[in-house]
C-alpha cells in the first residue's frame, strides 16, 4: 500500500454510528481481520486477551441493553467483544513460555531467564495494575484491528460506552479470569449515516506531534 | 489492499530488535505514519496524547540509558515517545468542544449536552483512573501506528521496557500535564537480526477467538 492510499483509508475511517444491516463482510476479509487480532503485538508477547465474536441475535440484543441502546451493537454485521485477562500470574507466564518453546524450539529450561524477567516485571504490579496493564495491551489490538479494517475498506465503531460488568454477566465471564474491556462493531456504513460526512475534528498536527531536538 | 496482502503485512511485522542505522524512512512514508497518529481514534475523540518525535542523537542516547540500554532507541531511524494526558479535566473537555465547534460548525452552546456527557463520564473516575483511561486510548494510537507501519513495509519496535519517569525527566514533561506511556522505534530491520526469522508464537486462533452464539 502506498503512503497516500494509507492516508486515504485512515481519513475514510470514522466511528460508524449507523450500519447497513443488510451488508455482510466477505468471508476472506473477515478472516484477515480475525488474523489482525491474533497477530496483534503485546508486551512480552503475552497476549492477555480473548476476543469474543458475538453471532447470536438474542445475545446481541441483550448486549445492546448494556450499551445505552446503541444500534451498532445489533445492526453491524459483526460484533467483537474485547476481553482482558484480569491478572498476570505465574501460570499465565508458564503457558506463554510453553507456547514459545513449542513454536520456536528452545527448551522451557533455556527460556527460564525470560520467564524470570517477565515474572519480576509482573510481580512489581498489584493485581489491579496487572489488569490495567493487560487492558492497555488489549487496546493495541483494538487499534490494530480498526486500522486493519480501514485499509480493507471495512467500517468499525469502537464501543467504550458500555457496561462492562453487564457484558461479563451476559457472556459468562464472571470467574473466568477474563473481563470485558470494550467492544467493536464491524460492517459497512449505512447510506444515511450523516456522521460519515462530518469533517474530522482532530487537533492540528503541530499540537499533537512535537519534534524534540 | 487485499485481505491476503494485509495478512502478509501483519505476519511480516515483528518487534524489531536490530535496526539498520543506515536506512531512513522516506519523507512521504513518514508523513503518512505521522498522519496515522493524528488520525488515531480515541474515546469521545478527546485525543489525550502528544507524540514526541526524538530527533537529537544526544537525547536518544540519554533515553537509551533509561531503556535498559536497548539499541533500538538510538539505532532506529525514528523514535516516537507516546505521552498521555495525566488527567481529563473540564479545561480539556472545553478545548475539545471548542475544536469540534470550530471544525464542524456547531456552536459551543449546541455542543453543551455532549460536553456534559463527557464531563459526567470523566468525573466518575479518580484522577488516577482518568490517567489510566487516557493511557488506554494512547495504546489505540500505538496499535494503529504499528499496523500502519506494517502495511507500508516499515519496521517498528514498541518499547514498554523503559523508565517512564526517566523519560519524563529527560523530555521536560514534569508538570506539563503529560507523562510518558511508551515509545516506538521506527525504521528498517538490520539484515542480521536473527529474531526476524523466528516463527511467530501466537496462541492458536481458537484459543484467543471464541464465537459466541
Amino acid at each position: 500500500m502506498s503512503p497516500d492510499e494509507l492516508k486515504t483509508a485512515l481519513n475514510w475511517r470514522y466511528a460508524t454510528k449507523s450500519f447497513d444491516p443488510a451488508k455482510a463482510v466477505p468471508a476472506e476479509t473477515w478472516d484477515a481481520l480475525l488474523d489482525s487480532l491474533v497477530l496483534a503485538p503485546s508486551s512480552f508477547g503475552l497476549q492477555p486477551w480473548k476476543f469474543l465474536v458475538i453471532d447470536g441475535a438474542d445475545c446481541r440484543q441483550r448486549l445492546r441493553e448494556n450499551s445505552w441502546n446503541q444500534a451498532q451493537v445489533t445492526d453491524a454485521d459483526k460484533l467483537v467483544v474485547f476481553t482482558t485477562r484480569t491478572a498476570m500470574k505465574r501460570a499465565d507466564i508458564d503457558r506463554w513460555i510453553a507456547r514459545l518453546s513449542g513454536v520456536q524450539g528452545q527448551s522451557v529450561k533455556d527460556l527460564g531467564g525470560l520467564a524470570g524477567i517477565i515474572e519480576g516485571f509482573c510481580q512489581r504490579m498489584s493485581p489491579e495494575k496487572q489488569h490495567e496493564w493487560n487492558l492497555r495491551q488489549t487496546y493495541i489490538a483494538l487499534g490494530q484491528f480498526m486500522a486493519a479494517a480501514a485499509v480493507l475498506g471495512v467500517d468499525t465503531c469502537p464501543l467504550e460506552g458500555i457496561d462492562p460488568e453487564g457484558y461479563d454477566h451476559e457472556l459468562g465471564l464472571i470467574g473466568s479470569g477474563y473481563a470485558t474491556a470494550c467492544a467493536c462493531a464491524v460492517g459497512y456504513r449505512s447510506a444515511d449515516d450523516h456522521t460519515a460526512t462530518r469533517p474530522k475534528a482532530r487537533y492540528p498536527r503541530d499540537e499533537v506531534i512535537e519534534v524534540h531536538p
